[in-house]
């Protein structure tokens, strides 16, 4: 029917490096029964979005043929597959971008971050979800409640992100938690254990706005170095024995070396942001001091149900993450703010097609 | 009487760097109404011990007036304190050597090996066990069954260091194990994983010799670089996936670099040996396969009665690691042959005072 | 001097069943260097100062000598041990009122709360706290942050007991938590669930105003049998698979066997309160459901520190649980209206002496 | 083809209670990409097939159409779909019998033995393994070492849930452990428990010569009821602060009482006999004691593969439990000799179709 040959799927693709480029592409289909299609709303711009669209590449994962990009999104169901209990044609939902394997040791034992064949949306070879639909299994959905909109739905990721990196570092009430960064990691980070009721959330950044910015969402206190070094930060917060909880968000090999000095006997160290490949740390005292050093990656079972109750409680204000909104046609001036990294913008959204 | 006025506490007393001696101390007495004293009757000699000899500091640990030294002990009680009820009189046990202050956070989280005002033997300020009576607490005493002898009791020091390893690596059935370190501490850490039915047990080590003795108790595999250079591991015992658990026992840098580059996504790597202060590793891939790196340093509740237990048990075979036996009065020829550190010498150990 | 002599410590005590009064004992002493002294503030009367006050014994613990009634007080420090580092004279501090053996293997695994040897006040033979002075280990006085008042500081005992059943309940963020029985307990229990994120938090009470009490609390959901039958609670709250959590605060038989059929397959269920020796419960489905059900007695290390922050941080207002309050001389009044128990009391607060 | 027309799949089927047939059947095919086809080698009978073959139902799984029995079984691959990675046709290969739905949140939280919709053998409606052929995941699959024969691959069942039972019990090195029950599961619990370094595990029975068996195994003592009371178990064994885990393999309510007064404060009960739906159990004691009650239901990520393990490594003699071997031929002989339960028979197994 005339309706059906036009109706395409409207998608931002990188077809090379610096090459993206809005096409028609076919209406994606549902892969098994258990797949939902996905209306895209609203879409988040992640700092990897933008390093795929300027250098093709993360680690091993390396663009080779053209995909579509995006993948923190939040959308309408238009279509279910026939094993589908949970959704039905309308709900509005967040969607979690990796859907793993199911099958694999991993997968089994709830680490399925770790699946080596998940289908991540924007990671090469797969496709994102700027698009006008994506296909994604139906429980990588997590259904909104009606008085959250989709703008909140898609900054679902980043509150994952920061639930799974303190569930790794199993922030819980009346501790202490040092915060390297102040990005929207770094400050979700500060906001979900301010949630968990941590006594004391400090954040640390090298920008002044950013650290103003972090103690609006619940950071305790803010400390910017180099104008204090950074050996005082005990001394600044009354931290005898140091925090319980240290979660480097930046990276840098200064505030690696920092926090694995900082963290308290016993205490939590967790890696969450990614610079250098290769670091120098103070490994006698980590062994010494019987510290527990942990990556973070992705998300697990829980965090996006967890993200999405955070953001619809008011526990987590998201909204005032947004400071730039662009329509689907604008999505390349889009990616251009985040390339420039101002001060001011902290997290762009773009629009769904309609 | 008379006798009391001559019975003395013989000891060998480190008075200065590299100037040890046999003295004749008085008595201690019990601290207070939960105190034993013991009657030394062997003890073993740990590298820590040879470098106060030698250089009179461990870290912050310095020499500053004379101290006795010796930690691995075990000997037969000859006086007991009003509250204690778990012994008496003529029994023998092991000694746990570090007495925690009991009011401390640390102290009252069950991580006693992290109080600050531990009294531990042999290390300054505190004196060791190398003479004929010590003074302990009733609790850091652990009971030998009649079958085990006061050598296998001395020998719990290091059992139990492994125990709180493997306790730290959370080591459990049906795992693979890369221990790099065929010493005593890294063997021992691979028998106590096979007494826990780990299902695969890999020793590293340069020293051909040490890995023999290491694969007659317990590891399934021997690695021996650079011989054969380290990325060979996965391939030669077929670990797709890597170990589950590294336990790098040596403190190399290298040791630890290639273990964290080893071990399996989502695993354990724990750091048990102590080199330089600080070392470079892979920082971003312990991030992103979401590794655990933990110290352990010590030993925490359960250790030392675990520890007795697999000694009584027969499942670690404590004896054959004693290389060498001394008299009392031997004792700084015993020091000397620990300090060359001669291949063929694994445990050394010195009968106490009569 | 003439004031040395007339200083006393006036106290109500318990000399028989039914026969309390207040009564001029001697100034305690320290009982070692880690003891303080603390002048009592403001001591909660709980059920079971009642029940022995009326029935001479709990369980085990039988009166056999007069002791002094009271245990959950707040109050300053006079005097100070010669070990004591963390407190200084003029300290305002909340009192845990158990200070165990320190030396048992309970008290060595971070499981003081089993001490058999416990120095708990108000338990026979011990004193309690309902005295002008009451001598305890320094580390089980919590210091209050200066806008904490001491009424408050005695409501950190109950708070503490919600800490500890929320910690053995694992209680966490987005977790939907059911609470048999709305008194302060299981309301406290709620409004801790709640300080942590949970999703859900639903009271089940018989008593409506105890029901609206709890809604303004951080109940979500309220639910009054036997008006509406205990298997509607699922319906009622759209609990598809029944609760994370289900704490059951009265010891009724009938809400434990409703409480076990209700939990989520693999799901806890913590007795908190106690009634019955013995009761009749549904092990298959227990068994089937692979349910964990946990007892929770008293508290561990951490629930004192946590609920001072809790009550410090405004998350838990608990001024607004004192009903009732009474000057010293008034405690045997104030016992009485305890006893009654009619609806409108809910927690009844005695000013220490002057 | 000629040869294909007369395949066809040979099975034990229970058309009604009490009915059992051999049928052919037409082969089975694979359901998607990730099966494999197994040629069934060898089967254990187990009470539960015997139970539906009598009854009709356990529980809510209740009979309506007729299925094939069966469930513990190893079998050879014969066909492989076309994702499967980690087995080839000619593998050998314990089976486990219940595919999960991977999509649930118990699937999804490495639960996934609570997963509703698992399909597993011979629990109606599913078809069981009594058959020459059986379809199941790849990665239910684990494959056997070339010294482990079928009938021990068919023991791994009843290995495997043993394994789940201490894994929920936490069973660990030194410690103390009671089973109730000295029947296979029973026996395989004291098993796994003395492969993992329990100090001391002692077997509970009314059977001297299960009891006698179960020595033979790792049991390090024998307790006969009524011939000894219940309440002199701590004596007989010097328990003084009972046992730190109990395991209940019989469903009996004595033993169910006895077994929670049994055990050490804050130590681990495991419900894993099934008995009456509803019991009498000591509340108070539990919640006083701060116990930990558990069920134990079929099995989790890593019980099949630990259970292979055990077996081939020679800690567990599988070999030895089994008592009567039968031709497929004669499975209704082999059903009834189990239905009759004599106290010489332990295990039944069954060859499978040539």
């Amino acid at each position: 029917m005339a309706t059906q040959t036009i109706e395409k799927n409207r998608a931002f693709v990188l077809r090379a490096i610096k090459d993206g480029a809005i096409e028609e592409r076919p209406i994606p289909k549902l892969r098994d029964a258990w797949d939902v299609r996905i209306h895209i709303g609203q879409t988040g711009i992640c700092g990897s979005d933008v390093h795929y669209w300027q250098r093709g590449r993360i680690g091993d994962f390396i663009l080779k043929s053209s995909i579509i990009l995006g993948h923190e999104s939040a959308g309408t169901v238009v279509e279910v597959g026939s094993a589908v209990k949970n959704l039905k044609i309308g709900d509005r939902v967040a969607i979690e971008p990796g859907v793993p394997c199911r099958h694999c040791d991993y997968c089994r034992s709830s680490s399925y971050n770790l699946c080596p064949d998940t289908v991540f949306a924007a990671t090469p070879p797969h496709d994102g979800t700027l698009s006008k639909y994506y296909i994604v299994a139906t429980d990588y959905c997590v259904p909104l409640p009606d008085h959250m909109d989709l703008e909140q739905g898609a900054m679902v990721e980043p509150v994952a992100v920061a639930v799974q990196i303190t569930k790794v570092g199993k922030v819980r009430a009346n501790q202490t938690i040092v915060v390297f960064g102040c990005g929207p990691i770094g400050v979700l980070c500060q906001a979900v254990s301010k949630s968990y009721s941590a006594k004391k959330v400090i954040g640390v950044d090298i920008s002044k706005s950013r650290l103003e910015f972090a103690k609006t969402f619940g950071a305790d206190g803010a400390f910017l170095p180099p104008a204090k070094p950074a050996d005082m930060i005990k001394d600044e917060f009354k931290l005898e024995e140091g925090p319980d909880v240290v979660i480097e968000a930046t990276g840098a090999e200064s505030c690696i070396q920092t926090g694995i000095n900082l963290a308290k006997k016993g205490g939590m160290y967790v890696q969450a942001g990614m610079g250098k490949e290769n670091v120098t740390i103070p490994i006698t005292t980590a062994c010494i001091r019987d510290l527990t050093i942990r990556g973070s990656i992705r998300y697990t079972t829980g965090c996006y149900p967890t993200a999405v109750d955070l953001v619809a409680s008011g526990k987590i204000e998201v909204k005032r993450f947004i400071t730039d909104r662009f329509k689907f046609e604008e999505v390349e001036q889009a990616f251009e703010l985040v390339r420039q990294g101002k001060e001011s913008m902290i997290k762009v959204i773009i629009k769904g097609v309609q």
